[in-house]
């Protein structure tokens, strides 16, 4: 038994997904795979196409077979934040053997180098970094040409990079995950082994919608502007396809930011400048700006480039939007920062393998499986804030969806996880 | 000059409104007529069906000289409170002789003697209120019925009543905002004359649009149902139909509370309980329920119904839902309380008689006129605390309204006063 870590928002699971899962398999020789998948609310600020256990089922369907919910705090936060809580989550499983992503280039030892920096970050990068910082250019391009700037002067030939290979690598913001799983699994010594394959086809942020394999932004764009889910049937799995329909069918989504627009300003109109800077990645005055540019838009998208700037990307402001929605405060934040435990695994869906590693897991390890909600009992403060969000994440996703069972909350408390009995 | 006060919210201004303001002014004897008119949100807990300035523009345009609004904190409040907002502006203004407001029996000194028991809260009352509030009744129906046993002991033949007519006063809830205007004038030693006209044909609360003279319940309850204004057209002036129709067809209304339900839900989902117990009005245990309800309920009427019990009647639960979504809570009430001055006359609508009774209050008194907010400067923190209130208040409920330059908000700044010139 050898077990394979992905780390994924499957909005939705598609073909590029399958390709990723099938290659990650055969390269790390894993005979299972555990995925853990951000819940409602996505790294980019965005909340999810279709609701949690959905996208957790089309990916057992599809051949993961665990898949546990990265907690809200961690799934809808910076590349950093949101790959350190991944890869504690596989760490403090106890029996993950590997940990497997796409890059562009598929260079691991590449980017762990580049990790290395990030980690050690010498004095020149420091200064690099800092100087940019204050020409007002956002952290990540920021920290992406002072890089550029140490790897500029270094030989990299040794692990069979070139300058110029290394400039794309670290111009291409696809890389950034990859890098922050690398340095999340050297900051907390893990004995899981990662490995990276190349992307294939379709970039991250690619929009066409053409090909076998095709990118999820490119997937949710057509949706949003066509509602045409059958022009996708060659890019995504046919249980993805069946999973999409049924959900559509009944109003269950899709789900896009402007769905939440009214409500979120709504809550920053009835908030004063003051409240809204407690919201976590808020300050230096960006409340004021939220404040008015919120009294001046009537659409989220519409908000969103308002309050934008050099120095404040647009995912940066999309995720604010939704921890105002949240109310993600600095404190809780500040408690995961210092809390050593306290993560959990929430199980979203599984198959029989699924229940090996559950059951290898709970052998090796301490760490805590939640199947039941209900019958989960937090062990500490932090933790208890930690599923409170989760739970308020699906409560205030709901009534974004039409669906009247949906949206009438609590789906927490309601929903199991989707079991998936395998053929024998 | 003799001059009227009316205490209005005009949601909307229909012939029954006409027919109360020339018979007022007969009987009052005036020649000028001013009108404190609630802004976006209602006495019972609602939104107003179209803006402020819309509304009073209808009034205006039927024969108000001067429109008013009562701020939001006193619009939106228990009848005790609205009462004492309105009657203070039009106290503090210095120069309205007389106040009349619609009942049903149209006997003035009936409505006195149970304001001066409600004042004087002879000890027998006391215990028999206290006895039905026990029972688990909710306020106005204890106080209701506490006063039938006082004067059930009474002899009422001395202003000509009989006991079966003042049961039935007391136990028609449409004479209550009578009864508190006239104890807002004896607590604040009014010099203004109270005057009330028998309600015409439609009750308060009667929703059948079948007369010239209907409710503004009728009225609103069959926009609601139907959508349809030609319907109405007998029942309400030209000008009215003409505002209307006009505000409706650019998307500007009609607004209903289930318009705001997403957002106030969300609203209710995104809080603690501890943070709902702030909420004015809230607490003894209410939090909880209002927490609960929201996370079953996906419409606020649904929401509403839950909530609502024995002890907290449908209309509180409304106030209370309008009062999260513009976060008002107890500290505010409370500097309201103990401010003997603060408010202001926020100037929505006016004719040249109205500006007659601008000027002549000018030079009786020192109450502040408000015509644009960016001019006036709030003398003190509970003013401010008002204004922005009314100002929240007006960006909220904008975003309800799908016309697109309305929702965008910042309305009070950028809206003048609606000015009607006279011809001569």
């Amino acid at each position: 038994m050898r077990i394979l870590g992905l780390i994924t928002e499957y909005n939705p699971f598609h073909n590029g997904h399958l390709h990723h899962l099938q290659e990650s398999k055969k390269i790390s020789k894993s005979t299972h795979t555990v995925a853990v998948m951000s819940g409602h609310f996505l790294q980019r600020g965005e909340p999810a196409l279709i609701h949690k256990w959905a996208r957790a089922q089309m990916a057992v369907d599809a051949g993961v077979d665990l898949v546990l919910e990265l907690p809200t705090l961690y799934a809808c936060a910076s590349a950093e934040f949101f790959s350190h809580g991944a890869v504690s989550i596989l760490n403090q499983m106890g029996v993950v053997d590997a940990l497997c992503f796409g890059s562009e280039l598929g260079h691991i030892e590449a980017l762990k180098q580049v990790a290395t920096v990030l980690i050690n970050s010498p004095e020149s990068f420091e200064i690099s970094l800092k100087k940019y910082l204050q020409e007002g250019i956002a952290f990540p391009k920021a920290r992406s040409k002072a890089l550029i700037d140490h790897f500029s002067l270094e030989d990299l030939s040794s692990y069979g990079m070139t300058t110029e290979k290394m400039i794309a690598l670290l111009k291409n913001p696809n890389n950034i995950l990859g890098i922050e799983y690398l340095k999340a699994l050297a900051l907390t010594k893990s004995k899981i082994q990662p490995y990276t394959i190349t992307r294939k086809a379709a970039a991250y942020h690619s929009t066409e919608l053409t090909l076998n394999i095709t990118s999820a932004t490119a997937i949710r764009n057509h949706l949003f502007n066509t509602g045409n889910l059958n022009e996708m049937i060659h890019a995504i799995p046919p249980s993805t396809y069946e999973i999409l329909s049924t959900c559509f069918n009944k109003d269950g989504g899709p789900i896009f930011a402007n769905d939440l627009g009214l409500t979120i300003l709504s809550m920053i109109r009835r908030m004063t400048p003051q409240e809204i800077a407690k919201i976590l990645d808020v300050g230096e005055g960006l409340e004021n700006r939220i404040f008015q540019c919120a009294n001046q838009s009537n659409r989220l998208d519409e908000f969103c480039q308002c309050v934008k700037s050099k120095r404040y990307t647009l995912t940066r402001i999309q995720r604010i939007c939704m921890r105002i929605l949240l109310d993600i405060q600095f404190p809780l934040m500040n408690q995961a920062t210092h809390a050593s435990t306290g993560l959990y695994g929430r199980i979203l869906a599984f198959n029989d393998r699924g229940r090996e590693i559950i059951k290898l897991a709970q052998k090796k390890s301490s760490f805590p499986f939640i199947t039941k909600i209900n019958q989960y009992t937090p062990p500490n403060s932090f933790t208890k804030n930690l599923l409170d969000l989760d739970i308020r994440a699906t409560n205030l996703y709901a009534l974004a969806v039409k669906n009247n069972a949906f949206s009438k909350g609590e789906q927490d408390h309601l929903t199991s996880p989707y079991y998936r009995k395998e053929l024998t």
